[in-house]
């Protein structure tokens, strides 16, 4: 048991901290950053600017032009980004990419690595995730699956629609989720530029901190080669799960980051704020929450740890991911609501920047398995653990 | 001990209920709905339906062309006008209108009623109420006011500066609260175009129900006559009270009726769409959210009709409006918060009018006294009266 | 919609208080409140202190020797007598028997009522309500009910098993919930000291508000006449209801009284008791304590006096009870947990009564239906409601 | 970062668990627990059980007899103690011996080491802090203390009153604060049977898990020699910091056993009682509530993990303790409560263990620094922070 962090994360801990006050802080008012998240073009110099600093795609493998972090070295590297929104996007290592080139260096063949996890490393291309489909198809319940691939000779026919896909306006590559004429799911890679493939509109949403927004895609007789399925045939639901545990962890990640951010903005306001005789913070109706925001983001930073520790070991850490997953996104979320409140008017405006974090963390509570998914898991591993 | 509605109220209810479902919700989806709120002439159009419903100006006495309502009368009419994020704009007793009319109504000359309730009240013009303060000026804690008004002759010289000044862009009359060389609060009323008033900004805000948005409004030397003076000079804080129990319980009224659109919207997602083997409602995960609404909403209902009648006793009901608004603020929160859970992806997203409802509540549990401003009153009742 | 109060009920309310603060509170410490409750000595001393005041039996029409109350007027009256953990014992009105001779007076015969009511409600015997048993038997479930009643001739031979069944010790009446060979359910009149009764032991309760206890009685071969059936035969579940929605809201009134005692020795220690440089109660941490006490006491007593006016109107109100006793139970248990954590150590000590009330209350989220399977009816009918 | 472990801490929590099991919990019926407290005879016999285990007094050096743990290793060992509410007096690691022993080990001189600590480590004998005073004396804010210490040539006369003095009935050694003519507090240690100290009552409290009771004790002119100053004159609040942020965590370990107790108890009768068609714990709405525990547990255990490793670097810890303290306190009441649901009628009485662990548990959230203390000293630490 020991929580002390290396050398080489305390030195990272500061290089990241210093380039998001530095330098990605002073962008977040740039007029690029839209409502469907931030224009490629700010994008890509928000990119530059990582690259320049040597902290580009953390998670990736050296071989690929990442810094190579285990899941210990990203839980410190990952908060400090998500300090800024704009952090993540910087980095190359905000969702859905940051999971994708994940889930690609695990999986994809040399081939399909350099055709597409290289490029997306280096911050030239973006990607997207197609799995979620409009109901009556897959939500919560990926069995639900209503996207079909069928072979036609060499190659696979993909028919159907997804929506809340992430970022697809603008992404090179699509990963698709579509399931076989037995009924098994697979993935597929595919340009999202090929004829087949039609982004319908893009979604209003809350948040407005990826890049690409959430859009509606259709696909309607898109031909994909062989060489384009991910892994292996049929194993699509074994690799979402490959997927899924880091990814709901690196989310945690950065909204813990976003969290503090509120936090230190609401704590320097109520120091500094006067009402009935002293400081809001001297108050203790206000003392109390912001002691509470110091309480959540405490739970939340050591289930992260206690995760990322247990992926390091090689195991899948379903049950553990599960639980950060509710404990970080429930606190975080409980974080915000509270540093607004502290902030009264100027937290529910644009005055700081804590009204755009809370309206693009409420989503955290949903993706990756609603909380109530996540009990629900756990109380089915108790109930059995319990029946024997 | 009674909790019948009366044949009146029944009918009203049923009449507003039709009139918002027939012809506001259409009205939703209407590109004038913009980022600031409904566009002045969206707004135009939906008060003319309302008149040829013949519901307008509820509170308003019949005298200045309104319905004439008691607050408990209210307490029906409104939730069902609060149906739609639109209807009070449409029915024209959304704030600050409606606290600003009921305040005229019972402190203005008649010769100021004429001037400007009585246009208010037909819906041709929209008002404003200049209190809130930049800091270190007047917030939770009026008393510390910082806009002055000096005597100069016959007249008032006004220097200041406002911000949160809901609806102050597209405004006519602004009411204005300023302190005079002795240090007591005065309110002046001021044609929003005169010389002196300036629109610095409007403000990005969170909410985008209220026409005419939050504004940054600034007076430089603004010259008002001494009948601009509403009510007794040096009597602003006393009438402040007069405004705002009465439109504190408004709002909850209205609130209460949104969370029962969320709550409708989650509630028949949740009876349809499939997950796991059966119905979402069917999961008690869920379905003890949706119960959990009911009892949030039925504690809300309860206390806002309590405290109508005590107004309509004649009481101020200042410790019962502060009661009211923390049950109804709060509870109806948690109703729109789970709605979205719900909802899931759909609830984060423009899909259905639950995120709007959302993201424009937030700010209802900061003003007219956020929550801690509430219990630190009620606190003080507790301690003063054990302590005798 | 109408909340005052008639004069009849301000009389009683006032009668009441003053009765509980002067006879009752002072008889607190009296030693013959044991661990199983009121001793039968102390009962009878208290009994005859409340028919001496007129106060007997409230719920009970004149016609067998109570004031018949109406619901409305008895949540006014049962509030005050909870306002002691020995009112309602002294007023006759603590359950089970206040909520078996509403359930007698509703169902039996005139002979039933001459051999068993009128003797209740003069405090002279008690009674015991027999449904729940052991597992696999009754619990939340009815359905599951164990206890089997064999018709023989014109007998019926009972034999089950039965625990929680409080007040048994003691108690001259037994209403035994048991099911008949065709599995439809029927509930017999018994003397409990007939023979085939057996009082197996009292269990250890954290409450010892309840005179006799809660045991574990046993029904071996027990016979009872025809003339024992209560109302018709195969109808208990029904009848179990017609007992339940009051019996439910007559608990939510006495322990409202409970809540209000518990916050009221914690408002008067926390106006009195010094701590870092001011009074506990101008500490905010703890005066909003106490403000959310009287926020919860106030949701609680507008649901209980809600549901009590649409039992008057006639109605069963299975809904509104449902909600009453959810809000009530939860929001009297936060009110006595906050009470307890103000007063500290003398919280969890006998050194005032809230430590003993706290212990009492703790069940009452349990019994006459847990918040889960209330959540769950509540969950079912919004189901249903959205999905026709 | 490294949440492994140590092959002697995995030994050790294996030996303990099996010790609990297989000798402890068949005690816990045993009639020697009273309600002030397993009783001297039962106290004896379970020591000299966990000496033939060889698991005494693990806290303690070895040279005084214990087993020497570091902080790491104790959160590991007293977790497993704490699985029964016997475990920690058996192991001679209960509260107050155990920060009693522990700050003499730290503070005290050979001699009085040799007199006190060894027979205390040894579990011979018992000791009781004597620091929490009656209205208006020292209770959460220490600088209240009335006791005073008067030099008289070579001795120091005591006087005053204390209450809450855990374990005072049959303990040997009394620690006494009290405060100098100057003011300063200072500690001594006295023979419990020195004339001049009187044990006036014990109190009746929700716990019965301390040896000895919760006592009120009185000092009439104790007349104590020089050598029974423990450390430094004046220095008395300075060494109740050196005891109390161990003393908090060690609370924290022991009670999160007994939730985990609590929660086992819960779960197996979860998976085994039928409701309304399917086990308990298959309703969402239970299960929900086991995986609430977990969430908890996992928290309370992961911060307590974290403070014990940052004293374990030699830090005082305060603010790590203070955080542990509430989140450890509030986590493991919710299991407890939630526990107590989920077993329905079983859960309030006697039946199984929880009842009594409820019972036991509610002071822990008031004793060493109520949550709202804490919360109000982590507020100061965030105020000053951002004042600066």
């Amino acid at each position: 048991m020991d929580f002390t962090l290396t050398a080489e994360q305390r030195d990272l801990q500061q290089r990241v901290r210093d380039f998001i006050a530095d330098t990605i802080i002073p962008l977040e008012q740039d007029p690029r950053c839209g409502a469907h998240g931030p224009s490629e073009d700010l994008r890509r110099d928000l990119i530059a600017k990582a690259k320049a600093a040597g902290l580009l795609s953390a998670h990736v493998s050296p071989e690929y032009g990442g810094l190579g972090l285990d899941h210990r070295s990203k839980a410190v590297f990952f908060e400090e980004a998500g300090y800024s929104p704009l952090g993540p996007v910087a980095l190359n290592i905000a969702a859905p990419d940051e999971g994708n080139m994940h889930m690609l260096e695990a999986i994809a063949t040399e081939e399909q690595k350099e055709r597409w996890l290289r490029p997306l490393a280096a911050g030239e291309i973006r990607s997207c995730f197609c799995m979620t489909e409009p109901d009556p198809g897959a939500g919560s319940d990926p069995s639900m699956l209503q996207t079909t691939a069928r072979q036609v000779g060499e190659e696979f026919l993909i028919n159907g629609r997804k929506w809340f896909i992430t970022g697809a306006e603008g992404a090179t590559l699509g990963i698709i989720m579509a399931k076989l004429e037995d009924g098994r799911a697979t993935m597929f890679l595919a340009d999202m530029n090929s004829p087949g493939i039609r982004i319908e509109r893009t979604m209003d949403a809350l948040d407005s901190c990826f890049p690409g927004g959430h859009c509606v895609v259709s696909f309607d007789n898109l031909r994909v080669p062989a060489s384009a399925i991910l892994g292996e045939l049929g194993e699509g639901f074994k690799y979402a799960q490959v997927r899924l545990s880091p990814a709901r962890l690196t989310h945690c990640m950065r909204w813990l980051g976003q969290a503090r951010r509120c936090h230190d903005v609401a704590s320097r306001y109520a120091a500094r704020r006067m009402a009935f005789g002293k400081a809001l913070g001297q108050h203790e109706g206000v003392g109390f929450m912001l002691a509470d925001n110091e309480l959540d983001m405490h739970s939340a930073r050591l289930s992260i740890w206690h995760t990322a520790w247990v992926l390091d070991q090689g195991h899948l850490g379903t049950h553990e991911s599960s639980m950060a997953k509710v404990i970080a996104s429930e606190a975080t979320w409980r974080v915000a609501d509270r540093s607004v409140q502290v902030l009264g008017g100027q937290g529910v405006t644009g005055e700081t920047i804590v009204a755009r974090i809370f309206s693009d963390m409420r989503a955290f509570r949903i993706y990756d398995g609603p909380s109530e998914v996540h009990r629900w898991s756990l109380a089915k591993r108790i109930f059995k653990r319990n029946s024997a």
